[in-house]
């Protein structure tokens, strides 16, 4: 069973949804069975590659929200973070573009480490107020991930990758998705949003009858026992 | 072949299912091929380790049923069961959980006694009288089955074998499974209930053949006789 998942790293609902996702996958019984790709998505392409002012002042400023709310969507978000596990600094969070974070991910996910990729960078971004764009985290996480240097030394003297990021957006839009984090399974399947972990289960559920049907050999006079009784 | 049966004890149609399923199989010719799992299934896990009461009190009270309306049913399932070779005893069964039970049924399968295990918690249960959710009883079971006594013993000191009767449910439930008992033959072909014996026969064919297609070498000039008369 495949799963792939559209996501950003600037984006709060993709961290929370990761962790409601994985909570669901390690009580799916088949999920030896499952493969996750991580597929790239950028919220906010015109985001500036370095930007001085805080993640409040650019919502606030660039966006045209008011400071207030905005203050009160980080308490609220960074509320349900926590019920995750993750803790999340808003304050300390540094505005950055994602693109070459997300070619890094691919180059990760070509030595089989995407996922320790994909969550180092949320971690990273939403926990720790690290510059997920720069040059120098992004080497530093490279070197930690086990990367080779001169393969994250390409990541900014080549377009290396670029394509690849590229072509998960355009993927994206041809399936129609508009938000992440987004969740496709089998390519068939899809779930918007970080949803309960019930809700994964269920789609996990689904996806798999789906995949493995059971013949159900006429029963038509089958007598069995429900949660509602014994049929007599 | 691989059979799985999903099956909980207190459950009338489960005994009588397998009595059909068992006529069906000693006259399977692939009989030896055939391996048969028992699954743990629970119809009502909210069942107290303990109750005062009879089966047809505890229908009626927690149920909602009338007490009428329980006796003709009994009457109804013991008659059936009766035709099975089956004696149930509905005045004298206990009502007990049966998580331990289940978990006694997965220690007798690394023993290679699942079957023996299953067969005696049903007898017990509905037509002996027995308390199945009974440390005194299943230890008992144990020894009779010749299990080892500290193999039992961990069935109460420790949670060992809770985590695979979990799966099996999960399982269940990943099937879509939602009353027993239910019959899976390779993972395939799936019966509900307890079936005639003309249909687990059916179903046993049909998944042989499944299994074992023959391979045709390729024929374009074999020459044959069909419906329409004799190839030349």
């Amino acid at each position: 069973m495949e799963i792939e998942i559209w996501s950003d790293v600037a984006c709060p609902w993709c961290y929370i949804g990761k962790r409601r996702f994985e909570a669901a996958l390690a009580e799916f019984p088949h999920r030896d069975s499952v493969e996750v790709k991580w597929r790239s998505y950028q919220l906010d392409p015109g985001l500036p590659e370095h930007y001085e002012g805080t993640e409040l002042d650019y919502l606030s400023t660039r966006k045209g929200l008011a400071p207030q709310q905005v203050s009160e969507m980080f308490e609220h978000v960074a509320t349900l973070a926590l019920g995750e596990g993750l803790e999340y600094r808003f304050d300390k969070v540094v505005v950055a573009n994602s693109f070459t974070a997300h070619r890094l991910i691919h180059l990760a996910a070509a030595h089989g480490k995407q996922d320790a990729a994909k969550e180092r960078l949320l971690s990273d971004h939403f926990e720790h107020g690290k510059d997920i764009g720069s040059r120098g985290y992004l080497t530093a996480l490279g070197q930690d991930l086990g990367l080779d240097a001169p393969e994250v030394e390409e990541l900014f003297s080549t377009d290396k990758y670029a394509d690849d990021v590229r072509f998960d957006f355009e993927e994206a839009r041809a399936l129609g998705i508009s938000g992440v984090p987004f969740f496709v399974i089998d390519r068939k399947f899809g779930l918007s949003g970080a949803q309960s972990p019930e809700t994964f289960a269920a789609a996990l559920d689904q996806a798999w009858q789906d995949a493995h049907p059971l013949v159900l050999v006429d029963a038509a006079d089958g007598q069995a026992c429900g949660p509602d009784g014994c049929a007599v």
